[in-house]
């Protein structure tokens, strides 16, 4: 950030008076421009005794299977942001959601949540960032191609709740490298 | 927004290439400038059979009761910024925090979590955006007198789940006017 938004001076980064941080502020029109973590959601489609992953057709992790799933926009709750991302990325239509997991990764200043959904019907393909889409038993994850770790812990949550028929909330963290699980574009997944 | 904030043209507002919604977009230097619902996490720190309370020093909803809460930081974990937050707003610690209720609020573009805690001792006052903290009962909660409903449906939820001493995660959305929930400044709570 080099120039304020709203009236297009020069801005600087340094502690606003009554704050504790640093951030871009402007001294022209005395502007805070704060800028907060973002949240991707996404979910987990499930069909009888298979999940329902795409293969991304976009950085990073191109040609990587993932879970379906966005930056959350404007104006929607996290649910409608999971949805609209499963119409997106797998034209797949979903039922009966509910909050899974949610994962903090504060390396890159996101809040990460999946809802475990039943799949409507088989009527799924690859949307614009997705090279196929396809279902998946417990035996057949391709675990060593899965796009990011937030996947593979939802995938492996998922299988060892249901041995119990249970699918408790499940809130962690994940600290890693940029590199092994960056999403993207800033805002738009 | 007016300007680019990387290179100082004026933006302009319309659906960019391959997107499918309007933007901030610089045709300029060709950055598209994402906003994003913010992230915003306290706790419910609990002491024996009373919950702590904070009431507002600030706007909006100033001189009212509310949980410790505000806007998470880049670099934090959800779980961190809701310590801060009640290290800041109450001056208090707190351990055994455990996820307990996440609101969407889109009306305003907001994602609202509450850990449930354990406050570790008596030694709380109040922070600088704070009039004064105290412990209630549950006879005791001023209801009338909350800043927000989250704070309301959270305390709602917990007295409940308190009877059955099982407190599952509660993920639900609030839709209401501006008025009555907004959460104050941009980005900082």
């Amino acid at each position: 950030m080099n120039f304020c938004s709203s009236c297009g001076e020069k801005v600087v980064y340094r502690v606003p008076q009554g704050d504790n941080r640093e951030r871009y502020l402007c001294e022209h029109c005395d502007t805070v421009h704060y800028q907060n973590p973002r949240v991707v959601t996404g979910c987990l489609p499930v069909w009888q005794d298979e999940v329902l992953l795409c293969r991304r057709a976009i950085n990073p992790r191109s040609g990587y299977w993932t879970l379906p799933a966005g930056f959350l926009e404007n104006g929607e709750t996290a649910l409608e942001g999971a949805l609209r991302e499963t119409r997106e990325e797998a034209c797949a239509r979903v039922s009966d959601a509910n909050l899974y997991t949610l994962f903090s990764l504060p390396h890159i200043s996101q809040i990460y949540m999946f809802y475990r959904a039943r799949l409507a019907d088989m009527s799924f393909q690859a949307g614009e960032e997705t090279l196929e889409v396809a279902l998946f038993s417990e035996a057949d994850i391709p675990w060593n191609e899965l796009a990011f770790p937030v996947v593979t812990e939802t995938l492996q949550h998922y299988f060892e709740d249901r041995v119990h028929g249970d699918f408790p909330v499940r809130s962690k963290e994940i600290r890693r490298s940029l590199l092994q699980s960056q999403h993207g574009r800033a805002g738009k997944g």
